[in-house]
């Protein structure tokens, strides 16, 4: 989690709301690393989580992340968290909860629906102060 | 739909589920197309909203697709729904529902979600019998 604060201060650095992500593979081996670009890449889409998720694939040399995990900075959305389904992660931790956007304890709850066919466990709330405050900073700093 | 059903044609022929998307600007020009992709690009977030909104996007000379539509041959899951959100996609045809699968009618129904900040328009089961019959003889053939 503390690397994908790292990505997250970069994303704010380049005036992206700061979220990171990464995927671990079951060997401990990072093999997905991302950061919010949805400015820079004029993709609203380019959540940190979706891009590390096909960095990850990729690096995988198997679409599914099976036993691979995913630490992220901020609860998922709605797309992130089907997503992350439809990689087939085994883990999700993430930092801070999201009760305006998250999709996993908020809102979709993805997880809980009789239409998600993988449901990764998750873990909330991990370096919740810092990934939170960071945030918090970033858009304090924009009004 | 006609030409979101020849893409979903065309992904049956590569041995793809059969799903196709188009989008189209309020000028009615076509901007976006696409099939699903997920086992020729190895990812299993190819599927072709994804892809198409994407394409749209980078046509569009705007990342937000504005009055923009989506055709699509299958309801979309919860990941593509809550994309074409995040896009803010004006309306939604679609054809074949999705129980199993679906993120729109069925499972997260997620433009009901109070985490859902833009809430396209709705239209289910366009050319539903030929969007189905593409998606049931494709899975009777691999039987």
């Amino acid at each position: 989690m503390q690397m994908a604060l790292q990505l997250a201060r970069q994303a704010a650095q380049a005036d992206e709301v700061p979220v990171g992500a990464v995927i671990v593979a079951p060997d401990g081996q990072v093999i997905g690393q991302a950061e919010n670009a949805m400015r820079r890449q004029r993709n609203p889409a380019a959540h940190a989580e979706m891009l590390a998720l096909q960095m990850a694939a990729a690096a995988y040399g198997d679409e599914r992340l099976r036993d691979c995990d995913l630490y992220v900075t901020l609860e998922p959305c709605t797309m992130c968290a089907a997503a992350a389904s439809l990689y087939r992660v085994r883990r999700i931790y993430f930092g801070a909860y999201d009760p305006k956007g998250g999709g996993i304890d908020h809102g979709a709850r993805v997880f809980t629906q009789p239409t998600c066919h993988h449901r990764p466990e998750t873990y909330g709330g991990i370096l919740e102060a810092e990934c939170q405050k960071l945030l918090v900073d970033f858009f304090h700093a924009r009004r």
